[in-house]
């Protein structure tokens, strides 16, 4: 994942997703750190997890500055709310001017508009749709089992 | 979509991914059935829509028969709770031997469990996992503007 060098990854939002991204990126020897509004969600980190932990609003000022956001090489905002998703991503594009900045984005719509201002938008919406039409394009016999990864 | 053949389809839940397949298989001449037990989620089926509407619990046997699920070629279980579309997609499977039967499960655990029943498990978070990691694998010039569907 990502080049040899060690990054420096701010992951807002410790779900489903947060957490495996937080797992995956501290197993590859990146510096992460985790944010969350809800302490027990850190559970969902293995015990291998290296990183730092965040409890608080990632949409709050003050939550970002601890979490080093200023010296991040990149933010990957995926809490369940879009807003906040492109609220933090906005604060580290445009006042923290971190070099990369992700955002997962629910509501395909949305996605289309914040796709310009120099952060990813990644809408797991339209991944899934495009998912779907490929899978029912197939005829029964090859269909498988669903996705395999 | 699908062989040239219109299929009669039962789909089940009508969130954003049960309409967009209901809208568009409609669209392709299928025949086509969205149960939902929320009145209020039909609102995302188009004007374009041809098919049918059935209010209901579709892990109710009756709302299912009274679908026609007995005569389907295809039961796509995509409702926001994996135990109802595990449910519905075993009835589909193993009650009424529908031909086709293709569950989405969010529980990645789960999704395992259940993919040697003859049901097809597609599961979001695994996909979505896999999005990422290739995402992260591209440097940050290459990456653009994350997906574009």
């Amino acid at each position: 994942m990502l080049s040899k060098k060690s990054l420096y990854v701010v992951i807002v939002g410790c779900g489903r997703l947060g957490s495996f991204l937080a797992n995956r990126m501290s197993s590859e020897g990146h510096g992460v750190v985790v944010i969350d509004n809800d302490e027990t969600s850190f559970n969902a980190l293995t015990l291998d997890y290296s990183g730092f932990k965040l409890v608080g609003d990632a949409d709050e000022f003050a939550v970002l500055k601890k979490g080093r956001i200023d010296q991040a090489d990149m933010v990957i905002a995926v809490t369940r709310d879009d807003n906040s998703n492109l609220m933090v991503s906005q604060i580290a594009k445009n006042i923290f001017h971190v070099p990369r900045v992700i955002a997962r984005i629910l509501d395909p719509k949305r996605g289309e508009i914040y796709r310009n201002l120099g952060i990813e938008i990644v809408c797991p919406t339209l991944i899934e749709y495009d998912y779907f039409t490929k899978l029912l394009e197939k005829p029964l016999s090859e269909s498988g089992k669903g996705n395999e990864l």
